[in-house]
């Protein structure tokens, strides 16, 4: 039998080839007789791991050399405290809110510097960005935050604002958590990116920070050593015990994705498996995505059930037909797919039949 | 063949047992059609999981119900912060250093408060502990630090001070990273226990804070909400997406743990070890272990060999002999034995008749 497919937002499913590897080498990596959680890591065989992570990552993800490549811990929660402890001086940072990861964000900085709303979709229910033109930015903003996909209200923004056209010098800082290495980014309208691991990296606990070497000399005193981007950087992300078999597994999916063809190749993917599910939602009677056609996320879709009484019994004919976790996220309801890059498009396939089954069923 | 013995000092050999196990159900738990890292920390079925984890250690470790058992990130380093922006008031907390890692603990604690050094024992190079005896406390500290075990140091309070024998009512602060589970805790003489998961509980980037309920209530507004114990609480440890698959691992060694006699059952497993191999040691013309035989660590050995030039003869012949990761913290040199629950007594046996026959070749 074929795995079940796994539509959940995060921790989300890894591609089953990834799984294989780690399974057959977990008591013995290439012969050193260890498993990778045994191993120090001072080790010159976990080092290598290391070292190939981020050399593999560095390039898919086209990173320039300008930038650092930091592995930490913590996940977006935690980055919306050390993004302002690092970046915002304790003066005007702006945030563009365009759902419940932008507005988090904007709240958590509130600690550390004044956040400047410079934009916010919320009147629209986040079913819509704002465009850069609309947005009302600070005099001299220490950066400018913005979360590039939206996991929960499933918006996206599918080319990166360039803040110097609007006239504005400061850093672009994007959670990019649930589209990183979906789709290539043009560092050169990027200051930092962070993200969770737990989407389309590796397993969660992990996460990836990407910082212009520009920035790392304005952390305030109160920032925690073990979160300060420049100390981090100054001991190749090991100044703490890094997350060492996270880090082994994201290696793992990052030769997974080269085997893909890279960002291009995963990205074709991804472009198709989103078309072809809010097509299927478009055309139908029973299901929706309230959500603006050119802002879409391709990587999570939220729909709903024009008759809600019905929630229940689509869950459970999904789950067994073996499509799991589709349950939208509690503060939106409905459901939601979450359609990462190890998703394949079979099960967006079978999705897409259940969805057309199930409305049958109920006409 | 036998899987090599593994001393590395963290992250550290697992059980066998368990690595087996989370081979076995890497692409499938429990029949769920989803691996244990591919499951929404939402779940049931992680659920599950993180509260059997949970259950499982509270029982191990007595913890009574007025602590809370929390599951967070970043270590022991990223704790040197988080303690002192939730404990101290930004008022002055006592520590007491006994090496490295209490000595790194006052270091960083000074970002957020006084950090008074109530005792030092760096003119023995840390070869001895101070006595609570002759401890400077200050008048009122918001708590008192000790490292309860130092890892690089090789030496532990076998016995948790009693600050309230002392005349002092502050809540007592243990890194406990390198010994927990290793043997009993006296909860009346704690107020917080801190330790990284990477050297008896499971994967580097689980980190295990139990703290009393009473001290759940004077962080300071610029504490990261992702590291603020009452929010983590609160929040049954999933305030930000976990670190799932090491508590899953974790669970498992709980479980291994438990089926070890608990506590009891490994705590006099280690004390066969570790009395075999300081034996060994100080029987040695070679070798030297320079602590004070009183609060000699359990756990991690450190020692010498008086002729320092055939330090890399004796690794290589450790590692022809499958007995890893013996080279001392680069700080201290030499070597190091860490022996922790999971290195069995076979390992320490296959230890000592290497020492024995490394010293007679080299007579």
């Amino acid at each position: 039998m074929n795995r079940p497919y796994n539509f959940s937002a995060g921790p989300a499913a890894m591609p089953e080839e990834v799984l294989q590897e780690a399974a057959a080498e977990m008591l013995d990596w290439h012969g050193s007789g260890m498993g990778v959680m045994e191993m120090s890591h001072r080790g010159k065989e976990f080092g290598q791991i290391a070292q190939e992570a981020e050399a593999d990552l560095r390039d898919l993800l086209a990173v320039p050399d300008h930038f650092k490549l930091l592995f930490m811990q913590g996940g977006g929660l935690a980055e919306n405290a050390i993004v302002p402890l690092n970046l915002s001086r304790g003066e005007t940072a702006d945030f563009v809110v365009t759902g419940s990861w932008s507005q988090k964000s904007a709240q958590e900085a509130q600690r550390y510097c004044t956040a400047h709303v410079a934009a916010t979709a919320q009147n629209t229910g986040f079913t819509t960005l704002v465009e850069p033109k609309d947005w009302l930015l600070s005099a001299k903003p220490a950066y400018v935050h913005i979360c590039s996909n939206e996991t929960i209200h499933g918006v996206e923004y599918h080319t990166l604002p360039d803040l110097q056209a609007l006239g504005c010098d400061a850093p672009l800082v994007i959670d990019f958590s649930s589209h990183v290495a979906s789709r290539p980014v043009d560092w050169t309208r990027v200051g930092l990116a962070f993200g969770g691991a737990q989407k389309n990296l590796g397993p969660a606990g992990l996460t990836l920070v990407v910082v212009r070497d520009d920035l790392l000399d304005r952390a305030l005193p109160i920032c925690p050593s073990a979160f300060n981007f420049k100390t981090v950087a100054d001991n190749q992300s090991m100044f703490n015990t890094p997350p060492t078999y996270s880090i082994y597994i994201a290696g793992l999916v990052f030769k997974w994705l080269k085997r893909q063809g890279g960002i291009a190749g995963i990205e074709a993917q991804n472009k198709a498996k989103a078309e072809l599910l809010y097509q299927a939602i478009d055309d139908s009677a029973l299901y929706f995505n309230p959500v603006e056609k050119h802002c879409r996320s391709r990587m999570n879709v939220p729909f709903f059930l024009r008759d809600d009484s019905l929630n229940e019994a689509f869950l459970a004919g999904a789950r067994s037909r073996h499509l799991l976790q589709l349950k939208g996220h509690k503060s939106v309801g409905g459901m939601r797919a979450s359609i990462y890059n190890a998703l394949p498009l079979e099960g967006v396939q079978a999705l897409v039949s259940y969805l057309r089954d199930f409305e049958a069923q109920h006409a």
